[in-house]
C-alpha cells in the first residue's frame, strides 16, 4: 500500500514497530524482515515514532493486524490526527469482543475522529497491484466526502477505486471470504469439480449476506468488489492460505493420499496463520449470537474446531432439505438458508 | 438432463430430430451422433414423434437451440399437453426479436400454457453431473408450484434444486454469462491476473443487474446460483468455449505470441460455436434499445463486430471516470457503471 501510494508521487511516512523494518527500509529501500525482495520506492520513509510518522499527514492509513490494533490505540491515540482521513486496512473479527477493525476503532477513538474513517478491501492480491497489473477495489466511508478524499489519493490508471458507504458490510465480507476459502480449497481438495464450487461461492455469498444484513450492513455491499470480488479470488487461488488449508484437509483425508507427512508438515504451517481458522471460530460465535443460519461456516467451524470428520460436514450439508433460493427480510431480498 | 432423470428411476421419453439419434440411443443406448462415449440410462427411450415422446408425459422440458424454438412451436405445438409443468432449459437471446426463450414460449403458445412454464439454469458442466459430484441449480418458475414439482423431480443428494420465481433474470443471466467469459479469457490471455478477472466477474455482474432490472427481473437473481455462480462457472473455466475464445483473441494480439496458425484454426473453430459471440451482438442491440450501459459488454462486441483492437477496448475500459459502486434505482440497488 504504500508503495503503491509512492509510486503516484506520494511521500510515505511509514510507522513500524522494529527498528530492523525501519532501517531496511531507509538504507536498503526494502522490508528485508517482511517482504523480502520487493524494491520499495525512495518516497517510502520509516520511522519508529508515531509522531514522525502522522506529522503534516493528509491521510493515515492503520495496517495493524486486527488483534493488536485496540492495544495498540490506547498508546498511540494521542499522536492521530483527527482531521484527515484514517483509512483502516486490518481485516478479520477480534476473538474476544467479535468486533471488526473499524468497530474497534468506533468504540476506543473518540467521536470527532468517527467521520474521518474507511476501510479499503477488494480483490487485490499485493503481487500483482506491484507490477501494476490491473486491479479494482472499493474504499468505504461512511461520510461519501472521506470515500472520495481516499478514492483521489489511491487511484490510477490500473488501480481503480469504488467508493461506497456500508463499512461494516466491506469488513464482514473480507473476513467471511477466508472461512469460505477453506471451504472451496476442500471441495477441491475432494476432486468434487467446478459446478461445486461454483455452488459453494454462491450459497457462501447467501451466508455473508445474512450476517451482514443482520449487523445493519447493506446486502448490495455483497454483490460488490468487497463482496463477491474479494471472495471468487480468495476461493480460486492457491495463493491464498486459507484455500490450500481447505486443500490440504481434504486431499489428506482421501484414502489413495500418499505422502502424508510432507502434507501434514505443510498443512500445520498453513493452519497457523491462514485467517479464516481463527475467523471461523469468530463467526461461529457471532453466528450464534445473532441466531444466523451459516451452514458452510459451521461446517468450516466443526471440523477446524470440534473435530468433526470433514465427510460427516460435508455430507451434512448435502442433507438439507429442499427450499427456495431467496428469502425476504426485514424488506429486503437475502438468501435462503443453504 | 434426460440422463440425470432416468438415473432417478424416471422413465424419460426423448425427442429427437434426426433418425440416427433415435436408433443410437434405442439400440446402444448412446447418442453417438452429439454425444459419443456416455453411456445412457435404458430408461431413456428416444423417438422421432413428438406425439410419441410427450405421450402420457408428467413434465416436458424443452431444451432446443434458441434460434429454432419458435419454428419448432409452430410446427409441434399442438402436441404440447398445457397441464404439466413445460421446463425450457435452452438458453441465449433470439438474434432478430431480442427474446429470450421463456419470452418465445410466452409470445408463442396460448395463455393457458403460461403458468406450467419453467426454466432451469445454474452453474452445471454436464460432464461432471454426469459422474455424480456435487451441483446446485435453480428453478425459476412464475408459479412458485411448478418450480417446486421441477425441484422433486430433478433433486438428488449430489443435484440440489433450488426454487426462485424469477424466470426472465434467470434467463438473461445465462445468455450474458457467456459474453463475460470472453472478456475474462481475454484478460486472462493478456496475463492481467487474479485481480483483474476478480474485478471483471464482479463489474460483469453490476452489468447484469443493470439489464436484468431494467427487463423487469429481480436484482436478487443475479446473486444466485444462475448468476454469480454460474458466471463464476464459466469465467473460470477453459471448459467454457466462450472463456477460450477469449483467451485465444488476447494471446494472438501478444506480440511474443508464436503459433499463430495453430491457434487461428482453434479459435476459428470456437468462434463459430462459442455462444458468447451471437449474443454479444443480441446483448448490445438489447442495451442499445433499453439504454442500459454494459461497457464489459460492449467492449466484446467491439472487438468481435466491429474489428476494434483488444489492447483499445480494454484501455477505454481502464480510462472511465472514477465513480462509486452502487447507485439507487428504481427504488432497488444497483450497481453504478464500470
Amino acid at each position: 500500500m504504500a508503495n503503491h501510494l509512492a509510486s503516484k508521487g506520494i511521500i510515505v511516512q511509514l510507522w513500524a514497530r522494529e527498528e530492523e523494518v525501519v532501517q531496511s527500509v531507509n538504507g536498503k529501500h526494502e522490508n528485508s524482515i517482511y517482504l523480502a525482495g520487493i524494491p520499495l520506492s525512495e518516497k517510502v520513509v520509516a520511522t519508529s515514532s508515531v509522531a514522525e510518522a502522522v506529522n503534516g499527514a493528509e491521510q493515515v492509513y492503520l495496517i495493524i493486524p486486527t488483534p493488536f490494533i485496540a492495544k495498540w490505540l490506547e498508546q498511540n491515540q494521542s499522536f492521530l490526527p483527527w482531521w484527515v482521513p484514517l483509512v483502516c486496512c486490518s481485516k478479520g473479527i477480534e476473538q474476544e469482543s467479535l468486533r471488526t477493525p473499524y468497530e474497534i476503532l468506533v468504540d476506543e477513538l473518540p467521536g470527532k475522529y468517527h467521520s474521518k474513517l474507511a476501510v479499503v478491501s477488494g480483490p487485490s492480491f499485493a503481487k500483482e497491484i506491484g507490477v501494476g497489473l490491473p486491479t479494482s477495489v472499493t474504499c468505504a466511508a461512511q461520510d461519501a466526502e472521506v470515500a472520495k478524499q481516499v478514492q483521489l489519493a489511491l487511484a490510477t490508471k490500473a488501480f481503480r477505486v469504488y467508493t461506497a458507504t456500508d463499512v461494516i458490510g466491506a469488513e464482514l465480507c473480507g473476513a467471511l471470504k477466508n472461512v469460505l476459502a477453506i471451504a472451496c480449497g476442500a471441495s477441491d481438495g475432494f476432486g468434487f469439480g467446478a459446478n461445486a464450487r461454483a455452488a459453494l461461492i454462491t450459497r457462501g455469498l447467501a451466508e455473508m449476506t445474512r450476517l451482514v444484513v443482520k449487523k445493519g450492513g447493506k446486502a448490495s455491499t455483497i454483490t460488490g468488489l468487497a463482496g463477491v470480488g474479494d471472495l471468487v479470488l480468495t476461493c480460486s487461488s492457491s495463493l491464498s492460505r486459507n484455500y490450500t488449508t481447505g486443500h490440504t484437509m481434504a486431499s489428506n483425508s482421501l484414502p489413495e493420499h500418499k505422502s502424508k507427512e510432507e502434507s501434514a508438515k505443510n498443512f500445520n504451517k498453513d493452519l497457523a496463520v491462514a485467517e479464516g481458522v481463527k475467523t471461523s471460530l469468530a463467526v461461529h460465535l457471532l453466528a450464534e449470537k445473532l441466531s444466523v443460519e451459516m451452514p458452510i461456516c459451521a461446517a468450516v467451524y466443526e471440523v477446524i474446531h470440534k473435530g468433526v470428520d470433514i465427510k460427516t460436514a460435508l455430507r451434512k450439508l448435502q442433507d438439507r432439505p429442499l427450499r427456495e433460493e431467496h428469502d425476504e427480510y426485514q424488506g429486503t431480498w437475502v438468501w435462503s438458508a443453504l
